[in-house]
């Protein structure tokens, strides 16, 4: 069928296919709108991929996204952050999401993913080392374990409490609570949030 | 919030997020899946995206997209179409879902669109006269119109049987048969689409 369509279209709808979850015909969607929009906007879109891998790297400290020229996270060099509190989360993007509520003002530690053993992602893959170097020399007083309610957030949330334990760390440990979400019918929210919500109930 | 990634990804997702049916957060997975794939992945697709205008045009007999060296479609310089049938579509990705039947092989006519008012989208607008050309020229005998379904494709559909009949060409119009879809109950086929499947009954 390929052959119908111009190469370098098709070349564009391949590579668009490889994001994540998008199938062909999102892929043909989005080539066919860059061909019909003004073509700085593909341009545009060219540029700031391919200059991606380049302006990007990872914080030597807390493993958050920065800019190539930045030393280490502004969210742990500044000064107004409080470094005695780390919150632990698995992908840089889920600080976006902390940072978004605004109550958080302590450090973040990325662990670059969460133990995962069909996917072949153990913990000496996860940046757990460089987190026991900070516990120990930042003086950090909590550790709040922000991984995903995934069967594999929490088993690193487990992971990582018996680690620091083992370690010989005299902390606070804490994570999220779980519970009913926000604007969630109870008969709609599932047993295990359910569970989770009775457990973690409190006084009013 | 922004200024707590690096520009290179901010950047990367405001574009993204100019593509259609792209928000916010599907922007963001499509560009930290590019900063953690290999750097050739963006590479690739970067070039793919600006290469795009440059190697492709229209047809100026059929208005599909064709490679920017090639003179007219392969779906009309081909020999073994019929150029006698004419299958009129709204846009060029819609001959590759009827090529995809198998069972068509006239030649194609793509109008660039649909009479939309409130999109602005006039008559005018659309290779409307490019097919009256061909309608005469290439002693064409049938005409199908295979606009969508939707209001604007039924009201482009109308504008052209009119159209063609004012024109005094003595040819024979088709659609599309509208009707129930494979796979769908009837309680959930919605009255329009029983109201066409009751009218287009056919004997066994």
């Amino acid at each position: 069928m390929s052959q119908l369509l111009p190469s370098a279209l098709v070349n564009a709808i391949d590579e668009f296919g490889r994001l994540p979850g998008v199938g062909d015909r999102t892929a043909e969607r989005y080539a066919y709108f860059l061909l019909r929009a003004d073509p700085r906007t593909s341009q545009k879109l060219a540029e700031t991929i391919s200059k991606l891998h380049s302006g990007v790297k990872f914080c030597p400290k807390t493993f958050a996204l920065i800019d190539a020229d930045e030393d280490v996270s502004i969210l742990y060099s500044d000064p107004s952050r409080d470094k005695s509190i780390v919150a632990v989360v698995e992908e840089p993007l889920d600080i976006i999401a902390l940072e978004r509520t605004g109550q958080f003002n302590g450090t973040y530690h990325v662990l670059g993913g969460a133990i995962s053993p069909i996917d072949g992602v153990g913990p000496e893959q996860l940046h757990i080392p460089e987190l026991i170097e900070r516990l120990t020399n930042d003086n950090v007083q909590e550790v709040i374990i922000a991984t995903n309610a995934s069967v594999e957030g929490e088993s690193t949330a487990l992971f990582l409490q018996r680690h620091i334990l083992e370690a010989g760390i005299d902390i606070k440990l804490t994570r999220l609570a779980r519970g009913i979400p926000v604007g969630v019918d109870l008969e709609y929210a599932g047993q295990i949030t359910l569970t989770h919500a009775l457990e973690g109930r409190r006084a009013f």
